[in-house]
């Protein structure tokens, strides 16, 4: 399977590592909006302009789109489905109906298939959200994020006057999860679920009261958690919180009867959160390349992909040795 | 969506159960070996003899078949299948290749769609066994059963001179576990991953250490586990050991680059396991129905079904609410 990975930045990068790691994809390709000149790749794939792109239509099975959800998705998407098969991990819940009504209408017209929207939430979290209200209709599950850093509130922090660098990690509540294990599930508040902890680097004199202050009244980001601010040297940044560790779980619990009840669990821990991704938008370019064979076109999600289809493996070892 | 049970025992009662919970489906009938007169529901439904179960051809869109893996469904599940649209829970797992191609032979000559070996394990342990493998490749992962009864080792533990009842736990072993959530996975004998652990009542009178080492030296059941043996009343059999509670968990920890790590871990925790493999038959009996419609005739496994096709949910809410 021929893999051409369109824009680079960590998350393109997730996907080289992830092709590194796997023996039925070769990664052709990767596009830069950037100068391709000034664009080294790890696995020292060529690198080529976006324009460019057009020019392999044929020659890539599955593009992978490694764009923002903000700004870039919404249009790269549904551009790029014309003259290929893709795969994004759009994320922006509220307009996935919009994005996945666009890249269809795209995927159709050009007769590609798309897969949108893969990743761990949206992506893995969404299909263990589906598997547990499905098997167990009557209960309540709860979806928990981190111990994890969160790109959008570090960026948040880092906007304040006075921060030089910031870092967010998300915490999920103990006694959250484990009322929902216990299937006594309360309305939780967002301050019930989860805590924030911040890591910032003050510029030299700046007034750290007013920073922490700042931080934990801005509204949609902190105002609405516990949040702890702690403030650090550059230094201590540089050498304690530069990976992007992540994970987080989906826990279900139903009654299975008036007498008994069943909790589904799903959770990850992960060292680096775009390399993960990485590694389930190349499982997902593997469903997309199938479905394309098959004749299925259009816009998918993995809600609609059957695990098998995640998989070069043949169905009869699957049934023999997963089963 | 018209649902008959054949078979009514521990299981079908949970497929009995999890009709009651969901608001999609209606238990029209129940079929048994023994003489219907003598078999009561718990909701009332009729009960008609295994043999007039062709009669119902038309009458039921799919049929659970709740039968013993050992010597019912290789039988049971192929001939049904000609004459029905049909799910079972079939987990011998070494002769899943065989039952698989037996019952596909007959769907397709019956223009019928059958889901077989669904439960959980095999069934979501099977698919998230598969999810972790295809994003994962470069890594191990392990299945753990437990804390929980096992039937199997119950009843050979039962089969002993003097014993008049037993209930066996297997127990997985935590250091096992953690050696997996940490990606150092040495090759685990069946003694590392799981200890066993059995109540007795025995006969008055009875040699107590007979009993108890003729347990733990019992090839396949008990011979390769570190086993306990506990001796009890009858009284504390019925009290404290009359539930059928399981659970367990699949890990697997991959390398997504040379620096990091994923872990990926799927857990269940279950009351009743007869009650939660019969919300699992039920939710397949949905994605049996919705293939069935779509001409998608023939044998199927959970690792073939796409999360979507167990839930009654239109797809533009699983979107808009799960993804």
């Amino acid at each position: 399977m021929k893999i051409g990975i369109y824009g680079y930045g960590n998350l393109a990068r997730g996907v080289e590592a992830a092709v590194a790691k796997s023996e039925d994809t070769e990664l052709v390709a990767v596009f830069s909006r950037r100068d391709p000149k000034s664009v080294k790749t790890v696995s020292g794939t060529p690198v080529y302009s976006a324009e460019s792109v057009t020019g392999f239509a044929g020659k890539i099975d599955v593009l992978v789109i490694c764009g923002g959800s903000a700004f870039d998705l919404p249009k790269m998407t549904p551009e790029l489905a014309k003259k290929f098969c893709v795969v994004d991990s759009f994320d922006t819940h509220a307009k996935i109906p919009e994005h996945f009504a666009a890249v269809n209408a795209s995927a159709l017209e050009g007769g590609n298939t798309a897969l949108i929207c893969c990743g761990w939430d949206p992506g893995m979290f969404s299909v263990m959200r589906l598997y547990s209200r499905a098997i167990l209709p009557d209960g309540g599950d709860c979806t928990f994020w981190g111990k994890g850093v969160s790109q959008g509130h570090s960026d948040a922090a880092r906007r304040i006057e006075g921060v030089l660098d910031a870092r967010q990690y998300t915490i999920p509540v103990q006694k959250a999860m484990d009322a929902v294990r216990s299937g006594n599930i309360p309305e939780f508040t967002a301050r019930d679920k989860h805590t924030r902890c911040v890591y910032v680097v003050a510029k030299e004199g700046a007034d750290k009261a007013r920073i922490e202050k700042e931080i934990k009244s801005m509204p949609n980001y902190y105002a609405e958690y516990d949040t702890e601010v702690h403030f650090i040297t550059g230094e201590e940044m540089e050498k304690n919180h530069s990976a992007l560790p992540h994970g987080g779980c989906v826990i279900r619990t139903g009654a299975t009867s008036p007498e008994n009840k069943s909790t589904m669990e799903f959770s990850l821990k992960l060292d680096s959160n775009p390399e993960f991704t990485g590694s389930v938008l190349l499982a997902c370019a593997r469903a997309v390349y199938k479905k394309h064979k098959n004749g299925q076109l259009g816009c998918y999600t993995m809600l609609d992909i059957a695990p098998a289809e995640l998989s070069f493996t043949p169905r009869e070892r699957l049934i023999s040795e997963l089963l």
